[in-house]
């Protein structure tokens, strides 16, 4: 018989993610640890394939908990360790194993520890329900938290093994890196090998067409393509990193001059390491995105070296004072025009000193379209060691955060593409 | 025999969500489409009880389809309707379904329309997979896409109603809104209700003690609480609207002054709309969040009404020359301390004329932290009407992009709690 769960030779484990807690599938919150356990699972190693968001209902915890003991040797779950009578994973993991819980008191005098680090030695201070988070289903290896008050917990159960993580990612992430990391190592052979190649400049049917060969399914290297806001990227994936290899270089002559760049990081990621590379400066001024442009570029590591300043110019008045954009200019064609976003490139370049000059003005929505600017219009300026260019784009009726967002891609991706000129 | 997928009065359809992707869950790509579904899923009446992340593997996607039609009424699905060979929900359809595909000529015409109204008339131009995508299992209700080339179809698998919707977000969103909703007003009774209460100055085992007696399980309406970036949000949910209503106020009164706003909307929101009720105008400078700041409150509708402009000012040589600070109190404190904190919203109100000036300047990380400031240390300040303060807050070892975001939400809410002293 075929058990799933029984790692053969050669064949990474399989893995599953189950996320739990109420405000997962009622949409209050998006659900951001799953991806992350997902990438975190397979360069450990490991075939993830399948993730679980349930709700905080002991009985729903328990029965997607079964289902993916069964499917899969690795289980890791998120949530519901809290101190709180919502946080059943404890006692979901203890009716799934068929065990008691025990109170572990080398846990509680780490949360106890941790207490006083945060400032409250008064022991009588600590809530009583905090005691809850030192249960643990007996069998369990603890899982110590740096970070905050909610151990978790390693299981066996049937043939799988089952980590329980705190929902607070960045409690989450130390706890993984840490505790889940060092064990994974001795169940898994080799990582899971990906290489993601960004492309623009053709549609999503084209590039499947192009490139169809390579996408067959059941391939030991899966092949696969992404489209997200107005970029396609190809995905190769596979555990032979020889084969991921040769086959994203093939990809890679395949798409040719599209190609934007390849690799994991961000388009912002990218430009801040190509302007370092290059020794060019960059500043921004921006409309309708209000600083997420300056936000992006500062997301990035080294992004300092680089860039020099940004402008928030909502207002014309802002336009004027603080860019030297000419107001009669903004009476003429309207603060969103290709003349107007010339002259925000124009001088955030001049006042900053900056090489590069940056700018976007647009009709972000839902309000203040006409029929010669409808929302979704946004004009994008550039100076580059004194050069100006303009363009316009219309994205359409995306929604007003969906056309902030592409305006700040296609903001980066025409420095990106300017730098080509630059040495 | 107890059926979940039948009706019963008065209790709400089951529903659940089917994401599918390689992308999903290889951590490429965070998974937003599931929470925005299982919002809107409960505000047409739905009880969402799972979500399910699963890879383009046919055999896996009909698998999970199949137990998500024996578990729920309604099952939606986003994804795997693009034109290439790994997007294969259409066939997982049909193969659950036990029907054969038809080509759609009706949907076939409104793609070839949506290729020349994006000004490709050619129709030889349209890459002959797009005709994949007008494929449809047997016995399927098309549901036309007017933001793209994917349409989605409506199927009945058992006694479950399966929506099948692109993975694209705004064309998702887009048919939700314009095919789904219509169809489920006819199975659904009453919306989900639910009221956020959001607070902040105690520990959430704290707070769960405070109102642990409200938070039974198997109670017709469900409180929860979930801790984000330092703030607790406690969830009320329930489909009887009265009960949700009647159960906040008495959580309201319970957390009394720990209460800093009410409702679905952003702390960003709360803020823009108090200070449009009040007639209060805002500017900002940031350092260490690079813009994230200016970006969170022009998120908001209605920003632009009080919102006078910002600055990044990511250099030392930034802060003075477009901000007035003093270089040589940069030189004595650092950029990170509380007077140049204070310098910075004293400058940027009195350049704008902003009544309130407010400004970040933090080590984000991950490097650049010193003994006296490591890594996690923010420093703000906060002009309104003319009257200075600062403050230090250290958020830890969270990570930068953590440290960021902690930061715009202490920013606002040191804003929000201003502005009670301000008619």
């Amino acid at each position: 018989m075929d058990d799933p769960t029984t790692a053969q030779a050669g064949t990474p484990p399989r893995a599953e993610v189950v996320a739990i807690g109420d405000e997962l599938v009622t949409g209050q919150c998006v659900d951001t640890n799953s991806a992350w356990l997902a990438g975190a699972l397979g360069a450990a190693g490991c075939a993830v394939g399948r993730v679980t968001v349930i709700g905080d209902g002991q009985a729903d915890v328990v029965d997607a908990l079964r289902a993916a003991c069964l499917r899969s040797r690795v289980v890791v779950t998120t949530g519901g360790l809290g101190p709180t009578v919502d946080d059943r994973t404890r006692a979901a993991c203890a009716e799934l194993a068929g065990v008691r819980s025990y109170f572990d008191e080398a846990a509680w005098r780490d949360i106890e520890a941790l207490f006083r680090a945060m400032g409250r030695p008064d022991p009588s201070k600590i809530a009583p329900s905090n005691r809850l988070q030192a249960e643990f289903p007996v069998g369990s290896r603890v899982l110590p938290n740096r970070c905050g008050t909610a151990p978790g917990f390693a299981l066996e159960v049937g043939n799988a093994t089952l980590f329980a993580l705190p929902g607070v990612p960045h409690e989450m992430r130390a706890m993984w890196q840490e505790q889940v990391v060092p064990h994974l190592a001795t169940l898994a052979g080799g990582a899971l090998h990906s290489r993601l190649l960004h492309v623009i400049g053709c549609t999503e049917a084209q590039l499947g067409e192009r490139i169809g060969d390579f996408m067959a399914e059941g391939a030991a290297t899966r092949v696969g393509i992404t489209a997200s806001q107005g970029q396609l990227t190809i995905r190769v994936l596979g555990f032979d990193a020889a084969q991921v290899d040769a086959i994203a270089g093939t990809l890679r002559h395949e798409v040719g001059a599209l190609l934007v760049y390849e690799g994991h990081h961000s388009l912002a990621d990218e430009l801040v390491q190509r302007l370092r590379a290059r020794g060019v400066s960059l500043a921004t001024a921006e409309s309708c995105t209000g600083g997420l442009l300056g936000g992006a570029i500062t997301a990035c590591p080294g992004a300092s070296e680089v860039f020099l300043g940004g402008f928030v110019t909502y207002s014309d008045a802002a336009k004027a004072r603080d860019l030297g954009v000419d107001p009669e200019l903004i009476a003429e064609y309207g603060a969103v025009s290709e003349p107007v976003a010339a002259a925000m490139a124009q001088g955030v370049a001049e006042r900053t000193g900056a090489r590069i000059g940056v700018s976007i003005t647009g009709v972000a929505g839902p309000t203040g379209g006409t029929p010669a600017k409808p929302v979704g219009t946004v004009c994008f300026g550039l100076s580059v060691d004194g050069a100006i260019s303009s363009t316009e784009r219309r994205f359409g009726a995306l929604g007003r955060e969906l056309v902030r967002q592409r305006s700040v891609r296609e903001a980066l991706l025409q420095v990106v593409r300017s730098l080509r000129g630059i040495d």
